[in-house]
């Protein structure tokens, strides 16, 4: 959890409450029971807590740590497709080890966001008895703690991660190959995010026995005229996708799929508003009617009279 | 109509059969008549011709000029997105008029391939009679040449551009606001192609009355392994979609968003093989199975149990 100083073309926000936990919890919340672990300084108020705790989601796992929060500031120009980080405070986040609370031992999915690989691995080895765990990571990772993080993608169900990431990771330009290779050293299955193109799932024998060889499905992203700032976007669509599984009974191809247009929904909502308050507040109305635009953009014979 | 000499990560090809007008010709010929208006020079043999004639195109359009014909050399490398021209030899090109035999005067739909704008306001200034026209363009053009390319952009029913195409054109980067932008100066509805990430197209009011708003449609592009050549594959792309299209009765919203997925499949199709060479022999039987694909992999519930 971090607090985010954003600057973008539409306007610019200081010390908005963020961070990889904030936006998959609210994101997820609307689909299942969510908790949290994470660290966050005395900076974070009983009415950040209230954010998340409005949306239902267990805040046991938040640690308060002497010091402040983590801090990122960053801005967007042009494209907005990727942000320039223009400061990185990691504050009471350096020193930060994950306890996971008694409570959450019945927790069936676990969901590892982009932080250090070794924390990551912690986490996964004090929660044995998940039924599926889904992680995401990012390039610093994949490039100076490769070891630490071979062992985190060894016991992963479900890779997240976008393009660039894929490419790094597999040493592969080709994103079929990338995931063919990324897959046969680690997760059983893999979604790779194309951002305003939207993503991709490679599914294998691994993922789904029967299915034999590589399967890849395709998801679109909404256009967007206004994007407000994308921040958290990757982190709403994974928790839009991820919530979506946990809701299910069973993890079927048919269920993977959904989530992963439930994914691009909650991320085409994320970007709405600066920080998490469009996700704060969206109805089941309109998550269904957006899912239902999802599909009339992607789906031949869907709108037809 | 050109020679192409070509080198990918794939190989090589010396003065192979290509250009514009013979992608898209063998592309579109798998799903209606096609009739051909292209300059070659004497370098284009009975064995060239024969390509196109095998296929039932309609070669009586083609000039035969004195020299050479158009010869393009190109290298694609690494992500094999962008091909880096390393020769342009207009050669016959330099002094093309396109001329429209009597024999196609009863054409009904108008494709104009990549070329001077004032060469395609010529031919559809020729061709008043026809039902519908689809065009395309390149970056030349709309940097250099921006008062003949609007006035063909304003009697367009169908404009095909890639995302650089249409930001060039419109001054924006957001596609969505990109593609409000053309379409309010011109074509009645605009594709625009993603390349691996596959199409977006977008209809307004002017494309189907009472649709109101702008509205998208995205088509996925398959993922693949091999890509041996890319050239030719957005005409390829382009000769399905069109080539489609006039296969129907009448244009509806439904046609229209099909005519995109047998774009992407023949597009598909073209890459797998240097040159024209995959074009000049698929099955209907494949097109068929491909065209199938591409809906297993966009569309919730179509591939399960």
């Amino acid at each position: 959890m971090a607090f985010d100083s954003i600057e973008t073309p539409r306007g610019s926000v200081d010390h908005c409450l963020g961070g990889a936990a904030t936006h998959f919890a609210l994101a997820a919340s609307y689909f299942t029971d969510v908790r949290v672990i994470a660290v966050v300084g005395k900076d974070f108020t009983a009415e950040h807590e209230a954010v998340l705790t409005r949306r239902g989601i267990d805040t046991t796992g938040i640690e308060r740590a002497d010091g402040l929060s983590f801090h990122w500031t960053g801005s967007y120009t042009g494209s907005l497709n990727e942000a320039k980080t223009l400061g990185t405070e990691l504050n009471v986040f350096e020193t930060f080890s994950p306890k996971i609370p008694a409570a959450y031992a019945d927790s069936e999915y676990l969901f590892l966001a982009n932080i250090d690989p070794v924390l990551q691995a912690r986490v996964r080895s004090q929660m044995p008895d998940v039924r599926m765990v889904c992680g995401d990571t990012m390039n610093y990772w994949i490039a100076d703690h490769r070891e630490n993080l071979d062992k985190v993608l060894r016991e992963l169900d479900v890779l997240l991660i976008n393009d660039g990431e894929a490419r790094m990771l597999s040493g592969e330009h080709n994103l079929l190959k990338a995931a063919d290779r990324i897959m046969a050293t680690g997760p059983r299955s893999l979604v790779i995010k194309h951002g305003e193109y939207g993503a991709t799932a490679f599914f294998s024998e691994r993922s789904f026995p029967g299915l034999g060889r590589l399967h890849p499905f395709r998801a679109p992203a909404l256009p967007i005229a206004e994007v407000v700032d994308p921040t958290g976007a990757g982190d709403s669509f994974a928790g839009g996708f991820y919530g979506y599984i946990a809701s299910q009974p069973e993890l079927t191809p048919a269920v993977f799929r959904k989530a992963l247009f439930y994914g691009g929904v909650m991320g085409s909502f994320a970007v709405e508003r600066f920080g998490t308050e469009r996700l704060q507040g969206v109805s089941e109305r309109e998550i269904e009617d957006r899912f239902r635009l999802f599909q009339e953009i992607s789906h031949l014979g869907f709108a037809d009279e």
